[in-house]
């Protein structure tokens, strides 16, 4: 088959590669029904992330098992499951705690951006819904997977509360998911920083009550008149950059919580600044097989419709094609289709 | 009167100086009880803390008040109080969000190494006892007022739930505080990292179950082992050092929480790694105001007896001495002795 191979910064293909196979008795065999690019990808892509030598692309999927293996008891071929990007037995303590992210036997998924994959801990870590979803929830279905799923866990780490007030640090599609968790949250006021009138227009969609465009100094004292001087009680960072992560902590009240789903680049933080600033920190790999059950759930109901942060859809070959689409920012999150 | 002055670092004197007044409406003067040094004194004392001058000396205080400014209404001369050695107005957005210690209006205590103190916003900051207590209980009281409140912030900061398991590391006055009040939480074991006998015994005696003498990656490996290779839900760090810190960091569970309530001295994180760990994290000076009332009541209903941490007790002129003993590590924390 045909797949996505990353062989170095900016080079991505779409080339020929084995078929997946089932390796251990724990794997399961999907044909993804859709795939797509995540903001981390282009970490690597962009040669902001150590790379050792080619690698299987694709961490974000859903699809229809195809094979299971022969300790994969829960699942059956036909089915249509959605799974999260972190691997999980969800059998042992940190998954029994919620932390599926922090699995004794963690993996993490690679090579889903292909019209099959293998996912290891199957049983563990896919989701199966009781019958097969209409063609228009595939894109929905498969934001759950990672980039909802990531937002939400930022809304949960950020402790947002009804009626309480959100800031979400970061545009991207997480940010805009996590606009999205803190409205289904029930949060009184959510604050979107945004200076892409695209972007904003999806946040205020997705629940934001307000956009700041300003950044920096700028952007935190906009926000501090905009809560009387108080700050917010929820901060979702979304970014993982020094100046988001100071952005975060500039906007929180004291007592307040950062949830930081974007993966720390080159941030580091001052024990005694974060001590006097009296904020709850909580950030890491999103748990998402703890939200799916619940988030696959509410885009079944139709309560929710997370797929509308793809503002751009390219069939699987032209990937490559996407990852410069989201890399120039002219696209916010890039969905593959996959052929049936 | 006499009063306690820093003079620099190891130059501790008890001298002559004007005795305290009134100096704005929401003042009060109290004559104190008692009186104690902490370890936060030592920073100065040791010369790792810069220190402009002399400077008057003591935050944590209970005592009788004296005389009250125009606008304090709800304090009446001859009450006993006791207060927080942040002093806050107890009604701005911080504080009512149980964050005292980043009131709008905060100060610090000084001048509490003294027969007699001001204490600024005293509505807000002090709390009055129906009746005089007795004498045995002032030592109590008098704990409460920093040390105490200080090691409950550090089991609240950690998310101490019943039945969970506790790590304490350092066995200072407050990691020592930090048991008694994951003891009065309810935790199923607390485990306190200590290498002093007569520390071990204190702790065992505040509720501790397990000590682990060993430190550094001997110490992590240890706690890891007496948790099944889990790590702690809830860690409380009570000493503010890059090993004390990296001790917490090392065994707390993913998904767990580190209060860290020494106030940090050359610690900073790492952003990626505190992120993959997926541990919460609350410092700051404990808002010991939330807890005053109940810490009181605890104290006077014979719950608690958490004056038992002062294991040397000087009269006020002999302060010089106690700062020496506990900077030798003679003593875990010196009472002063007022005469009444």
């Amino acid at each position: 088959m045909f797949a996505t191979v990353m062989h170095g910064p900016g080079d991505v293909r779409y080339e020929r590669v084995d078929e997946p196979k089932l390796l251990k008795p724990t794997d399961a065999i999907i044909k993804l029904s859709a795939t797509c690019i995540c903001g981390s990808d282009l970490w690597p892509y962009r040669g902001l992330q150590p790379q050792d030598g080619p690698a299987a692309m694709g961490h974000e999927y859903c699809g229809v098992v195809v094979e299971v293996g022969s300790e994969v008891r829960s699942l059956k071929p036909g089915q249509f499951v959605v799974g999260s990007f972190c691997l999980s037995d969800n059998t042992c303590p940190h998954c029994q705690f919620g932390f599926q992210s922090s699995c004794a036997q963690r993996e993490f998924m690679t090579g889903a951006q292909a019209p099959y994959a293998r996912v290891p801990l199957a049983e563990g870590t896919l989701v199966a819904t009781e019958e097969m979803p209409d063609a228009a929830m595939i894109p929905h279905m498969l934001a759950v997977s990672d980039v909802l799923g990531t937002g939400w866990y930022g809304a949960v780490a950020a402790n947002v509360r009804e009626g309480g007030t959100v800031v979400v640090v970061g545009d991207g599609a997480v940010g805009l998911m996590g606009v999205m968790a803190a409205q289904q949250m029930g949060a009184g006021r959510i604050i979107a920083m945004s200076r892409h009138e695209s972007r904003q227009k999806l946040a205020r969609e997705f629940g934001a009550t307000d956009i700041v465009a300003a950044r920096g100094e700028d952007g935190i004292v906009e926000i501090m008149d905009l809560t009387d001087g108080i700050g917010a009680e929820s901060v979702i960072e979304a970014v993982g950059m020094e100046q988001s992560m100071t952005q975060a902590i500039g906007v929180c009240r004291p007592g307040g919580s950062i949830g930081y789903v974007g993966v720390p680049h080159g941030v580091s933080f001052d024990g005694q600044q974060l001590f006097f600033r009296q904020q709850r920190m909580l950030g890491g790999p999103a748990p998402v097989r703890r939200f799916l059950p619940d988030l696959m759930d509410r885009v079944l109901q139709g309560k929710i419709a997370p797929g509308k942060v793809f503002d751009q859809s390219l069939p699987l070959e032209q990937v490559a094609e996407g990852y410069k689409a989201m890399d120039e920012r002219r696209a916010i999150k890039t969905m593959l289709t996959v052929e049936a």
